[in-house]
């Protein structure tokens, strides 16, 4: 999965086509609707987001919840850049599900999904809209949760700051299936094993924390598929 | 895993401090040589790259590799980004190794380990360099690859944009153990589950390209542990 282009690269088709969400090669591998879009932030748990501070850009890694148009982010408001309003933004979902060998090592690349969101995050200050989507991220992460365990209290609130990210500006790309086609030398030769090799994120049996009372189930929203 | 400090956040420790690759909080939970670095570096298969286009950040998954006190990237000479001689960038790997269930939603976390590295991304022009970065990369997604496939040809090196990014200013993150203490009265009260959910990545059975002679079997370099 080299960084761009090139007719092995995995392309981007804009949902809502703009300069920035569009990308005008192998559109073929382009995913155009919005439920392409939501089935890569659906089958997610963590998100990449990228912003700019002091005029560098900076991505650190951070849970996430959607609904409807938008995308929730949530932090300390220890942090600066939390605290802005508004804070321009690229929000980046990838799964991985393979590696693809091919015949000629320029031609090795990934099977992945992802999702490349690009706007202007708002911060949330409406006590609803914030409660709202600190229930979409905590049930995006931990289904069940919300009901299960206990609920933000006003000083938890106040410590956090809630982001808000519009989804309409956003590209998918996914590259799926066989490697791509070899050259035809490079085929004649038949000196390189090509194909896939599958990659997959399991979870593993649930550890109880060290003072939780013995013998107690785990619930069942604590497992996932 | 919310965005940023707060008792319950995983916190940065620089490996070389400098105002932004200093995080001041929770100091315990950073992870201080270079060590602690390749080891997370050498444990990923993808990077987020973050870099600024038209004054907003861009944020794309993408392969490295990385050797001594560089990683490199590559990618199509088509980007346009990528025919910049510099490129401020960030360069951020994470693995996540759980779901942090507690007994109160905001204490929920993740364990897992990134490594955000800040710097100018300079593209190599140097022949010798390029061929090396190139090797870096490839060996790192798929070792043995190098020696057993075809190496670069002079067409596809001359579509090659190749990045190098000096090591030198990066902070590590790690939270890994059971769920954080929780608050007494959450504990008195003995409502909710709390524990990991562990989580890993897996490689399942190589798929053989349509176009491999039947019986072909997989060499040994393309297995992962």
């Amino acid at each position: 999965m080299p960084l761009d282009a090139s007719r092995w690269f995995i392309v981007t088709t804009p949902l809502s086509p703009s300069p920035r969400s569009t990308l005008g090669r192998n559109t073929d591998r382009g995913r155009h609707n919005r439920g392409d879009l939501y089935a890569v932030l659906d089958a997610g748990l963590i998100c990449h987001l990228g912003f700019i501070v002091n005029g560098v850009p900076v991505v650190l890694p951070t849970s996430y919840g959607h609904d409807g148009d938008q995308i929730y982010l949530h932090g300390s408001t220890g942090a600066r850049y939390l605290r802005e309003d508004e804070l321009p933004a690229c929000v980046t979902v990838t799964h991985l599900d393979g590696i693809v060998h091919a015949r000629a090592v320029m031609h090795f690349s990934m099977n992945y999904r992802s999702a490349v969101i690009h706007g202007t995050a708002r911060r949330l200050t409406d006590p609803d809209e914030r409660w709202y989507a600190l229930h979409t991220i905590v049930e995006h992460l931990t289904p069940g949760a919300w009901d299960h365990a206990r609920r933000p209290n006003r000083r938890e609130l106040a410590a956090t700051a809630v982001l808000a990210l519009d989804l309409a500006e956003a590209s998918v790309k996914v590259r799926s299936g066989p490697p791509p086609q070899d050259d035809p030398d490079d085929v004649a030769m038949d000196t390189a094993w090509s194909g896939i090799l599958p990659v997959r994120t399991v979870f593993d049996a649930p550890e109880p924390a060290p003072d939780l009372p013995a013998g107690r189930p785990v619930p069942p929203h604590v497992m996932r598929a």
